[in-house]
């Protein structure tokens, strides 16, 4: 059996009750920390609260060479362990297939999200969502500002009155960088303040799921100039906005009144 | 201090262990059940579980009289409890915002939501979701059939490549009928085949988060005459499929190769 476990947003604690057994239960634990990792918590941490050891994969170790996961859970009960839900990468879902191709039983448990978090901070309704884009650091997507494809779905979703979560690019182990690199909210609001709208309104969402979680709402050209910490951050353009989402951006986001 | 906890979708583990943690830490712990519910686990379990007491609010007990609510958090550390995550619905962002004004304190403990499981589970990547519905009773919308914002937003999504995630009605403690209603997903799918397209393809989520959760997907002509259990159930309409996505169906939801 393999039994994918999201570790949710934040810690060792962000992870259910259920998710929690399922580790405890198992013979092996695999975990990738390339699609996303957790801010509270380090593999060590994570030991040590599951009393457990876990053999964390690279990309390659996931998507070229997942045959020690397979067969640990061919032979036994294997957790593979993912920041945030489990199974919102392709990468996940083509070990899921492979398993199953095999005959491996397989099972999902769930876990927070950070697009769910960003509409419950925010108190941006979920189903006044349009379609997410991610914004990629300018050396990455290989041309300066922004792509088309972000800024078109951005347009696409203003004209519905829909609001839009902007991921923000995230590169671990890339082989153009030391360390890993993580977008600001000031950085990509800087972006689209220069290469799109500076008077958009803009919403940070900065450490979802830590205790000092921070939302913030201003306009981008504003946003660009502010500092919100340490990652992972988020960043929310919104559409029409109902009353409540008014009341809360200004209650819960600091939005200053004529931005709104 | 008031502490709104997701409690995940499936039973008294489906919390996480930060929101298990708050909980146990509370003077009091408050609930409400009418905009989602637990299908695995009454008040009765959550009680033992937690080794608590807790006071289910219906809606007129939050947005009329949250007094009860706010004074305890004013005392001391109250918990909100709500399936799925918190905050999601206006009922929650605005109790919240009375705190906040109240000066009161507010923290949010995040969790699972239908929304992400959906994703995960069916395989359908999470940034090629368009807009989500919500698809009414015909004795509660008033008129026969599906409302035309319904059909709107599926065209809209669909014209965009995008999938659509179709929330199925919930009516809890409602005058006009004698129980609690939940709209099955081949109710759903007869809806949209009689008004809009038997052809399309559809993805039925049943018991997202449970232990017997169930994906399947065919044509919604199909998916009409088929029995999917229990509730709660979704429905999604994919758009335009990515070759894992596909795959994914094919693997994971018992799609038929011609539907695809």
């Amino acid at each position: 059996m393999l039994t994918f476990v999201g570790l949710g947003l934040y810690d060792e604690r962000s992870v259910t009750v259920e998710g929690r057994d399922a580790i405890a239960a198992a013979d092996r634990a695999f975990a990738e920390f390339y699609t996303s990792y957790l801010v509270g918590a380090d593999v060590d941490d994570l030991e040590d609260h599951h009393d457990t050891t876990i053999d964390v994969r690279d990309r390659a170790g996931v998507e070229q060479d997942p045959e020690p996961i397979l067969s640990a859970a061919e032979d036994g009960d294997a957790v593979f362990l993912t920041a945030g839900d489990t199974m919102i990468s392709t990468t996940h879902v083509d070990l899921r297939l492979r398993a199953e191709e095999r005959g491996i039983d397989t099972r999902v448990v769930h876990a927070p999200t950070a697009e769910s978090a960003a509409s419950s901070l925010t108190g941006l309704q979920n189903y006044r969502f349009g379609k997410a884009t991610t914004l990629p650091f300018e050396w990455a997507h290989g041309a300066d500002g922004v792509p088309d494809s972000v800024v078109e779905t951005l347009e696409a979703n203003r004209e519905r009155g829909l609001h839009t979560l902007v991921y923000l690019d995230i590169k671990v182990d890339h082989p153009r960088i030391a360390g890993d690199a993580y977008m600001t909210a000031s950085e990509a609001a800087g972006l689209l303040a220069d290469n799109w709208d500076p008077d958009a309104l803009g919403v940070v969402v900065a450490r979802a799921g830590a205790p000092d979680a921070t939302v913030r709402a201003d306009r981008l050209g504003a946003l660009a100039d502010a500092d919100f910490g340490d990652p992972l951050h988020l960043l929310v353009i919104p559409g029409d906005l109902h009353h409540v989402e008014r009341d809360a951006l200004a209650g819960l986001a600091d939005a200053p009144e004529d931005a709104l």
